[in-house]
C-alpha cells in the first residue's frame, strides 16, 4: 500500500470521509512520494475569526477547572487514537516510529499538565501601601490565539499551543503546513470526540483553516487575534512579527535554530557519539532543535569525528514505517536542493565533508547524514539549513569555545559534554551559552515539556509549553480595591479639591 | 525669578554647568514660556550603543546582588535631592509641587524594590522525568536596554525601567522627551553621584541621548539593543513596534490610555467627586491614566455632575509653584490646540460643555478643565485627547456599563465606584473591565510601584515597575542536566546507533 | 438488604474476600446499625514503617513525572469505581448519596491536581552575592509519610495526603478512623489496580494500618517517620503534635473547626438560607467545617430565623441511601450523646431551642437537627460538638460581629453573607477573620482543592491539598554551587590561612 | 583597657547608661575573661507579651510597605553604627574583626531583603471551579513572635528573624543568650533609633527580655505568641518544641549541625584546604554551620591532611581584636571542658590526633584547633561538640561519601569539593545529601542571606532569612467570594433545601 493510501485509511477510521477531499492542496508523503489527492481549502476565512470571538465570548466564562476537564479529554482520546495519530505523522512527516509516538506522547504529556494549570493560572495578592486597600494581580483570559505550525512537528506545537490556550480561556484557530493538512485534520477530529463528550463547549472553540501563505498573512493581520503563535523560519518569524506589531498585537514566535554541541576533553564520549547521532539526524536534521554545529576541544576531534564517521557509515537510511530504520525522508525536494547547495558552499568555504552527503535511490527524498569539518564558522554554518549537515570546528579554550556557540544570529538550543563542574556550570551562567535552552550531557533536541521551550535571538523570543508559558495567552490586571473610608493617593501625593 | 532661570539654577547645584547648553534643543518652561537656552543633542549615537554593549559584557558578571547596591545607592541619592529634582519636574513638566515630590517618591520606591529583587530574580527548578536528570529554569542578563520616556512623567518612567535593568545586568540608554532634557540630565548627574560611591560600575553602563524624533527611531532599529521599552502616544509606539520586530527585538510599550470611572448607584459620591477630580485635572488631564470617561447611572448623573461642577468652579488654576494651585499648565501650545480642537468635535458630535474649556489669561499654557456630557461614545470619545477632558456618559444596567467601559481602543486604567460585591468583583472578573489596571472605589491614576503597571490593546500590553515585570529585562533559559550514565529522551523516544 | 451487607457486597465486588473479616475491630453501619463482622487489625506495625523506609529508598529515584504518572492511573481507577466507592462512604460514613459522590469527586480532582504538579514542584534558582557562584533551592523528597484520618472524611483525606506524598517521592502509610476500615480497604484495592498497570513500584509504597489509638501512637513516634498527617479532635492533635516534636518530626494538623457565618442587613436572604441549611446538617453537622454558629445583625435575626425554622422542620432526615434524604444518620451513640448534652448545657447556659434537637426513631442513630439561640458566646458555644446544633447570636456593629466571629479557640472555616465591598474586603483583611478559610456569600463548608485547606489556633496550622501544600511532604535544601577558582565569603568575610 | 571596659564605653556611646547594670546577670568577655558587672533582668515577662499582643493590633493595620520603612531605617542605623555593633560581638562572643563585621552586614542585608519583602509577601489569586467565584490565598499577619537566640550570632540571627517578622505585621519579643545581653542591648537601642525616626509605631513593637531558661520557658509556653523562633542546641530544641505544640503554636527550630565536607580526587585541593581551614576553626569552631566532619577519598587524604596539619600549626590563635588572629576564643570554660572530653572520648574511640588539641595559656579561653583522624563514624563523631575539632575519614567509593555524610542525626549544612559534574549533581540529587544546606566548592560555613537557612532532622527543620522563609511569620487565609446569584458546591455536590 503506498502511503498515502495508508495515511487516507486512517483519516477514514477517525471519522474523515471524502468530504475532506477535492480541493486544490495536494498532499504528498515524502515516504514513497505517493498522493491520495487534494485536500480542501477553508473558504471564509473572516467567519473564521468571526466566530471564534464569538466562543471567546462564552468560553471566558467557563470555570478554567471546567475548561481543564476538556483538556483532560483530549489526553484521553489521544491515548486512544495514540497509532493512529503517529502512524500519520510518520506517513505525512517521514519520521521514524519512535519520533511519531514521541510526538503524540508530548501531545499527551501537555494535555495532563494543562489539566494542572487549570486550577493554578496563579496571579498575586500583594499588600498596599495604603491603609485599608487591597492589591491583587489576576491572570484573564486573552481571546482568539492563531497558531501557525511547521511539518516537521506536525501535531506537537498545536498541542502546546492549544492545551494552553483553552486551559487559559482562548479559543483556538490553527493554520497548519500547507505540507500536513493530513494530521492536522486527524487531531482535529480527535479535539472533536473531546469536545462531544465534554457536552457544552462553545461552537469554534477550535478551529482548524487549511490554506496557504497568503491565508496566514490574512489572519495574523486581524485585530481580533490577540495573539499570533507562528512556528517556522526566521523569514517568516519576522514578516509575522512586524504585521502583528502593527496592530499591537502579541507574537510567539518559535523560529530557527543552529544549535552547537560543545565536546570538552572530560567529557564522556560514548555518550556525546550517541548524542550527536540522535540530535544531528533525527528527523533527518529537520527539528529546529536538530544539531547543527559540533565544537569540539582540538584534543579529541580526531577521535571523535573517526568514531562518528564509523556510525554515520552504517545510519540505516530508509523508508521510516520500518523499525530498523533510523534515518527517513527529507520533507520534498526543495529540501534536497537546500541539503545539495548547503554543502557545495560548505566545500566553497574550505569544508572537507568527512562522510555523506549522497542522495540515496529511492522514492522518496532521502539523503545519507553529513558531516563537514570547517576550517571556521563561514556564511554557511551561520545558516540554518533544514537538513542532516552538521559542521565540525575545534577549539584550545573553553572560553573561545562559548564564543564560537553564541556567534551565529540564531539562539534556540546549545549543549555541553563535559565532566567538569567548572565548564558545566560557565556554560549555564550569564557569561554562558546565550540560547533559550542549554543542556549539559545531553544533545540540544528533545525537550520535556515541563519546561519553557523556546530561544532567543533571531529565534524570536518566544516560549511555550511548561514553566509560565500560559501567561502569553492571558492579559495581566493589576486591580486595588479601597475599602476603607479615605482616598489616600499613591506616593503620598495630596490633591483635596 | 523665571522658571526657566530657576531650572538652570537647580541644574548648576547638581553640577551641570555651561557644558549641557549650546545646543540646538530649546527647552522652554509651561509654567512661563521662559527659556534658558537650548541644550546640546548627543552626537555620535553609535557610539553610545557600542558603549553600552561593552559595559554589558563587563555588568552581566557582577553578582545581582552587587548590582542592586548601586541601586540603593540611588535611592540614596534621590532622597538627598529629592526636592531638587522634584523643583525641576515643576519647572520643566508644569506639575505642582505634590505631585512633582510624588514623582520622585516613586523613583525612590522602585530603588527599594529593586534592592529587594537583587537577590531574587528567581528561575526555577523543576523534576525532570529523566532518571539522573536535573532541569533548571534561570534568568540571565539581556543586554543593553533602550528607554524612551514622555514628557509627563520626565523622570519616574526612566527609573522605573533603569533601577530594574540595571538590577537584572542589563545597561540602559535613556533617551527622554524633547520636552524635558533638564530633568533627564539632573537625573543623570543624580546616578553619577551613586556611581562615583559605587566605585567599579563599567563606563557606559548608564547614559543620556538628548535627541529628537530621528535618534529614537535609529536606536531602535539598532540590533545590539535587545529591548526597546517606550513610553507615549499610540501612534508613536506602532512605529517603534514595527521597527523593533523587523529585527526580531523585544519591546515594551506603555502607550495611549482612555480611563473610565464606573460610577454606580451605591457608590459613597463623597468620594467619587474627589476622586474624579484628582484623576481628570490632575497634572492637568496629562497623564496616561488620567480620567477621561465618566459612566454614571442615570439615577445619580444630574447629582454627580452637579457636584462636579461645583468643585470644578472654584479649581485653582495656576503657577504650580503655588503651594494653592491644583491645576498647573499644559506643557505647550499644540496641547492647547488639542484641547480646543477636542471640544469642538464633541459639540458637534452631539456634546454638552457642562464646566469649563475657557482658556486661562497667564505666561504659559493655562486653560479649565473642562465636563462635557455626551449622547454616546462617539469619535472624539474613543480618542485619548492629552488634556483635561472629562466626557460623561450615562447607563441603566452594570453590564451595559462595562461594555462600554471595554468599547474604547486602548486598555491602559478603569475604575468602579461601587459598595456592591458583586458589581465589584463583576468589573473584576474574566468579563469585567479589559484593561490593565482595575480599580474598586480607587481613581484610574496614581498607582503603586508593587504592582505590573501598564495595558492592553492599543495601551500596548507592556508592564513596568513591579511584580514580575523585571522578566522583560531578562532571558529565560531552560537548563537540563545529565549526571547520570544514561542517555534517555524526552517522551520516551528510542534512537540507538 | 442491611446496609453492612451492602458494604461486604461492594468489598467483594472489589476483589476483598474473606481475608479482611475475623479480626476484632467491629464495623458497625451508622444507616441501619447493621454489622457484617469484624476486620482484621494489621500485626506487625514495625514492619509496615521498614517496609515504608525501603519503599521510599527507591522511589525517591524515580523521577517525579513518572511518579506522577501512578497517580494519574488511580484518578483512572478511581473514575471507574466512582459508584462504588461512593456507596461505601455512605454506608459505613452515613453520608447522603450526593456527598459520597461528591467525596470520590475530591479524590479524583486531587489526582488531576497531584499529575500537574509532578512536572512542578518547583524550587528557585537565586543569583549569589559571589562572581562565579550559583546558588538554587530544590525540594527533594521527605520520607514515609503516616496519614491518620477521621470517619466524616473517610477517603478524601487519604487522597488529600496521598496524591501530593505519592508525586513528592514519599510512601505512605495510612491509619483510618477505626469507624471507617471497610472504605480504607476499599481504596487501597482501588490503588492497588493502579499500581498493577503502573508496573514497577516498590514494594511497601502505601501501606494500610487497621487499628487502635495506640497503632496510631507508636507510629506517631517512630522517629523513621518524617511526618505525620492527622485530622481529628484538637485533643487528638495535641497528642500528636507533642509526640511528633519530642523527636523533631512535622506534624500536618487538621484539628477542630468552630465555624461561623455573619450576615449582615445587605445580604441575600434567600442564598444565606440555604447555605445555612447546607453548611449546617450536612453530613448532619459532622464536618470540620460544619456551621456551628450564626453571627446576625440584630435588625434581620428573627426573619431569617424565622425562615430557618421553616426550612428546618422540613428537612428529611433519615436513610443517606434513599435520594430524598438531606440529613443521615449520626456516627454513633456516642456522637448523640454529645448532642443531647450540647443541647441540655446550651439551655443551662441562656439557649433557646428554637427547632429541633429531638431524637428520630428509627434504626441508627438519626436526630433532628437544631438550632439554639444563645445570649452570649457562652462556654458551649466556644466548644465543638460534633453533630447538627447550630447556635444563632446577634449583633450591631460589623466589628463587633468580626470579633465575635474570632473569640473561639478554633480557627478553621468563616463566612460573611453580604453585598457591601467594605465588609466583605474587612472581613478578608489582616484584621478581619482569623480563619485559615474565609469565604464571601458560601458556607463556610465545602472547599475546593485547588486552595489549601486548613486552619489555625487549635485547628492546627496545617495545610493540605492545593497552593503549595505539597511543600510540607518535602524537604528543601539551600544549595550553592562556586564554579570560579576564588573562594570568597559570605557578607565580605576575610579568612586567609 | 579590658574587653569589658571597652564594652561598657561603646554601650554608653549607644546612649545605655548605669540604667541596664546592676542586675544579676554577670557578663563576662571571652576575651580576657573580664566583666563589667550584672545586667538587669526583665522582671515582668507578662507584662511583655501582654504590650506585644496590644502592638500587635495596631501594627497589623500598617500598610507593609510602610512597615517595611522601619526595617529600612534600621538598615540605616544599622550601617550607621556597624564598627561599633561589630566590636561588641568581637568583645562579647569572641569573634575575630572581620567576622563582626560580617555578622553586622549580615543584618543589613536582611534589612535590604526584608524591605523588598515589604511590597511582595505574594499570595495567589487562583481560578474557582465555580462560575461566579474568585479564589485567593492572602498572607496576613500572625501575631508576637518569640526570638531565642544563642551566643555564637548573637545579632544577626535576631535581625533575620526580626526584620521579616516586623515587615510581616508581628511585633518581636527577644530573649538573648545569657552570654551575650549586651550585644541585644546594642541592638535594641540602635532598632529604638530607628523607631523614633519611623514616628508612628506602636509601643511594644520590639522588646527585649533579659533572662534565664525559665524565662525563654515561660515565654514559649505562652499561649498569645502564635510563633517561637528558637537558635540552640537540640536538646532546647527538643524542649521547646515539645512546650509550643502542647498548645498547638508554630516553632522554628534552627538546632545543631554537624556539618561535613566530602573531598573527592578530582577537587581544586589549594581551594579545599582554605576552605576547611575557615569552615572548621572559623568562630573557633562554635558556628551551628562549622565544619566538624572530613570525609576524604583514600587516595587522597594523606596528602590532604599533611596540608591541613601545616596549615594547623601557624594558625593564630588569639585576641580577636588583633587583626592578624584567625582563631580567637571559646565561649567560656565549659566549652573548653566540651573540647578535651571530646578529644578524649575521640581517642578511646580509635582516634588519632593529628595536630592541635592544646590549651594556650592567656586570659580568656583558648584552644589550639583539633584534627582527628577517626576508624569511622563513632559515637563521638555523631555528637556536635561546639568546639574546633575536626575528624577525618576517608572512603573509597563515592556512594559511600554520601551515606558517611548522611549517617548523623544532625542535618543542617554539608558540602562536596569535586570538578566532577557527575558527582556534584548526585551530592544536590534526591539521593545525595539529606543536607538543608548543600553546597560544591564552598565549605559549610557561610550563608547568604538570600537562600532559605536551616536544616533537616535533629537540626530542627525550621527555615529563616531569604526564599520564602517570611511565610513562617504569616498566617495563609484561602479566600472564596461568590459574586453570582447562583450557590453552587465543590464538587457538584447538589443540597437542595
Amino acid at each position: 500500500m503506498t502511503a498515502a493510501n495508508e495515511a487516507k485509511a486512517i483519516l477514514n477510521r477517525l471519522g474523515l470521509g471524502e468530504a475532506v477531499w477535492g480541493g486544490t492542496l495536494t498532499t504528498r508523503s515524502p515516504v514513497d512520494g505517493s498522493t491520495a489527492g487534494a485536500v480542501r481549502e477553508t473558504d471564509d476565512v473572516d467567519a473564521v475569526v468571526t466566530r471564534s470571538a464569538a466562543a471567546f465570548d462564552q468560553w471566558k466564562r467557563v470555570p478554567a477547572p471546567r475548561r481543564g476537564e476538556l483538556v483532560r479529554l483530549l489526553g484521553e482520546e489521544l491515548r486512544a487514537s495514540k497509532d493512529d495519530l503517529a502512524r500519520l505523522v510518520t506517513l505525512e512527516a517521514g519520521k521514524i516510529v519512535s519520533e511519531g509516538l514521541g510526538e503524540v506522547q508530548e501531545m499527551i504529556d501537555v494535555c495532563d499538565f494543562a489539566v494542572g494549570l487549570s486550577r493554578q493560572l496563579y496571579g498575586l495578592t500583594l499588600p498596599s501601601e495604603r491603609p485599608g486597600h487591597h492589591m491583587r494581580e489576576t491572570w484573564q483570559p486573552l481571546g482568539p490565539v492563531l497558531v501557525i505550525s511547521a511539518f516537521n512537528f506536525p501535531v506537537a506545537v498545536w498541542a502546546w499551543n492549544a492545551c494552553l490556550a483553552l486551559v487559559c480561556g482562548d479559543p483556538v484557530i490553527w493554520k497548519p503546513s500547507e505540507k500536513t493538512p493530513l494530521t492536522a485534520l486527524a487531531t482535529h477530529a480527535i479535539l472533536d470526540r473531546a469536545i462531544a463528550r465534554f457536552g457544552d463547549a462553545p461552537e469554534g472553540l477550535s478551529q482548524l483553516v487549511i490554506g496557504g501563505r497568503e491565508t496566514g498573512e490574512r489572519l495574523a493581520a486581524d485585530p481580533r487575534i490577540p495573539l499570533v503563535s507562528a512556528t517556522g523560519s526566521t523569514r517568516m518569524g519576522k514578516a509575522v512579527a512586524q504585521t502583528v506589531a502593527a496592530r499591537l498585537g502579541r507574537s510567539l514566535l518559535e523560529l530557527g535554530g543552529n544549535n552547537a554541541m560543545i565536546v570538552t576533553p572530560s567529557a564522556d564520549l560514548d555518550m556525546a557519539v550517541r548524542a550527536i547521532a540522535f540530535s544531528a539526524v533525527g528527523t533527518c536534521g529537520q527539528r529546529c532543535t536538530s544539531l547543527r554545529r559540533l565544537l569540539v576541544h582540538e584534543s579529541i576531534a580526531d577521535a571523535l569525528i573517526a568514531r562518528l564517521k564509523k556510525a554515520y557509515e552504517t545510519l540505516p537510511v530508509g523508508d521510516p514505517r520500518e523499525s530498523a530504520t533510523l534515518v527517513g525522508p527529507l520533507i520534498d525536494t526543495a529540501a534536497r536542493s537546500g541539503f545539495d547547495a548547503a554543502l557545495a558552499q560548505a566545500v566553497e568555504q574550505g569544508g572537507e565533508i568527512a562522510v555523506g552527503g549522497d542522495p540515496v535511490d529511492r522514492d522518496g527524498v532521502y539523503v545519507r547524514p553529513a558531516i563537514v569539518r570547517m576550517p571556521a564558522q563561514t556564511a554557511v554554518v551561520e545558516h540554518e539549513t533544514f537538513a542532516p549537515i552538521l559542521y565540525v570546528l575545534t577549539w584550545s579554550d573553553f572560553d573561545e569555545a562559548v564564543a564560537m556557540q553564541n556567534a551565529v544570529p540564531q539562539g534556540l538550543s546549545s549543549c555541553v559534554f563535559t565532566d567538569s563542574v567548572r565548564e558545566a556550570e560557565q556554560f549555564l551562567s550569564a557569561w554562558g551559552s546565550d540560547c533559550g535552552i542549554a543542556n549539559v550531557n545531553i544533545g540540544p533536541s528533545g525537550a520535556e515539556i515541563g519546561g519553557a521551550f523556546g530561544g532567543e535571538k533571531d529565534t524570536g523570543g518566544g516560549r511555550e509549553s511548561g514553566s509560565d508559558a500560559w501567561k502569553a495567552y492571558m492579559r495581566r490586571q493589576t486591580q486595588t480595591v479601597n475599602f476603607s473610608r479615605d482616598l489616600p493617593l499613591a506616593q503620598g501625593v495630596k490633591f483635596d479639591v
